[in-house]
């Protein structure tokens, strides 16, 4: 199969690896072809030819105009036409290929294949040093808008009912929210995909959002994941603040998610499989008498998710740092973000994102 | 076919009508079923399950534990069972759908059928009273950051080399777009995907975001487009701006643009083909001897793009105002956004958003 043309189909801002082999990245949808040689083509409408070979790289650009056929049919027909002026009679495509496209071709008498992953897929799981100063640019963004609500949190005046008060006004999760994206768009990044100031008891959802006032005594949960504006690369840092002192319960909930943290950053090293880190995770919440699971109403409570997942073009990307026997490799970057999650008590958080190196890691 | 489930598939965040279905809007993947009896179910992890709960309407919620099977496997294998447990032989799907999901569906025995378009897709287009309560909120501020960059931009002051300079520092389209963002942050909507505020003759190309210093006498294509952070939905306005005073050449494309742009406005009406909303911009231009083509750089010039296309869920959506014979019917939120451009003068667009009425329609 690795002699047929790789294919990926879509909207740029929606499918990274049209990003990464081109570096074209806009909203409406292109075809991208990847020949066994080696050669990788862009196909687009005419109108955004022009645009289009101004801003790739490492790619050919084609139109219809360009390849000297009628512009009729959308992106399918022209896909279609460009493979068969090719003599191509099958291709491959990932999972993510849309459906219609894969009929279309079908029914036009393209075999479509269906691969494990892309090239570019696989290529993406180790980056380049240019990829590690973008991730490293963003991250340092990410950590400055943490610092900045955390002080904010720590420092704020608590009024009647121990809910805290920041230059005159309620500090609630929607205002917090609202800082931090004013701090990253000034810093040249975006939340593109959200920003999470979760308090007290709405931690115990790991993705809960954070709404109404913060109250001093209680952990609050910033996971904060900005996109750079200008090279698309992610960050990902989360935090957990508190106004005030923890009661002994909480003070221990948060040791147990820093001592799990330690634990696995200790354990990452090239060639150990990610699952040993995750491994280290739980066994570190075991010991310390957290239990994790589902109860009666199928809600989940304890350490719920992965210890972490890669960052680059796309804020989740491989590989997961869960139970997968992936082998860690130099030049991955991952977060490491163990966390524990109760009803009663809310919720406890701590990611860093990390360059696994050729001895061990670097937090960026 | 339409006695079959139909299913989605994907992030939230990149598949709209999981968020109209659902009401959920998130980064993660979800599988979405209706049922032919109207039911509808969102399908989730064990750990997601809870804040589904909370932030969905107008479907159930089911995760493994709900279901009381395994989770293994992932998103698809969740499906699969859920389908089983049903005794669903056979979906459709629309072709967005991911090819790696249906191979899977049809490896488990399950068929999988290629439908135009979803339900949720072909109700979308018709916008309820809600919706455009929301689209209008966006748009206001859509509009309110025109009249706030377009005031910069035309009281800007000329120095050396007619360039503009804004409270002291020059003024770039990276200024006018970082301006823009802010004003866009701070009215609750964000530019997920870009501000376009291209001068002089970057503006030729209508999708050019625009980059380095503006000058006095040059047109500059300020094209606005953000989410609302809230609702989700879009907004769409376009401006073209001047600080001096136009040539007789520049004054006339703009003129043919404006002019342009009103008998599009005046063809608006429920029953009417959008294609004659097309061409009655094609023929204003004719008639004011602006020609379009493709160059033999295979570059497009004149006016190179549709009239317009729905705005929603998403930026570009259903109908598009272009050489289609959708019929316009009252409830749909359309824009109007003629342009011309020629490399030697640069580019002219102005793009109002409207919403189709019983007897004609609503600029927004």
């Amino acid at each position: 199969m690795d002699n047929l043309p790789f294919v990926l189909l879509g909207s740029p801002s929606a499918v990274p690896d049209i990003v990464y082999a081109t570096r074209f990245n806009e909203t409406d949808p292109v075809a991208v072809v990847r020949y066994p040689e080696g050669r990788t083509v862009l196909l687009i409408n005419n109108f955004r030819y022009g645009g289009a070979c101004r801003s790739t790289a490492g790619c050919e650009v084609a139109c219809p105009a360009s390849l000297g056929i009628a512009e009729k049919g959308g992106l399918n027909a022209l896909l279609v036409q460009a493979l068969r002026k090719d003599g191509v009679t099958a291709i491959q495509v990932d999972a993510g290929f849309p459906f219609g496209t894969a009929e279309a071709l079908r029914a036009a008498g393209i075999g479509v294949r269906l691969a494990a992953e892309s090239p570019w897929t696989k290529a993406r799981v180790c980056k380049t040093a240019d990829e590690v100063a973008a991730i490293r640019r963003t991250q340092s963004v990410a950590k400055a808008a943490e610092a900045y609500i955390g002080s904010i949190i720590e420092k704020a005046e608590v009024r009647e009912e121990d809910i805290l008060w920041h230059e005159g006004e309620m500090l609630t999760g929607e205002r917090a929210r609202a800082l931090v994206r004013s701090f990253l768009l000034n810093h040249g990044t975006m939340d593109f995909e959200g920003t999470l100031c979760a308090p007290g008891p709405q931690a115990a959802d790991p993705h809960a959002v954070g709404s109404g006032p913060y109250h001093t005594g209680e952990w609050v949960v910033c996971d904060i994941f900005p996109r750079d504006l200008e090279t698309g690369y992610w960050g990902d840092c989360t935090r957990t603040f508190m106004n005030g002192t923890p009661t002994p319960e909480l003070r221990q909930l948060y040791d147990a998610v820093a001592e799990a943290q330690r634990r696995a950053l200790a354990a990452v090293r090239p060639g150990v499989p990610a699952s040993t880190v995750h491994h280290a995770v739980e066994a570190c919440f075991l010991e310390y008498g957290y239990e994790s699971g589902c109860n009666e109403k199928a809600l989940a409570y304890g350490f719920t998710h992965a210890t972490g997942h890669g960052v680059g073009l796309e804020i989740h990307e491989a590989p997961r740092v869960s139970v997968n026997a992936d082998l860690l490799q130099p030049g991955m970057v991952i977060t490491i973000e163990p966390g524990l999650y109760y009803p009663e008590l809310g919720g406890v958080r701590i990611e860093d994102t990390i360059l696994v190196t050729e001895t061990g890691y670097e937090i960026l």
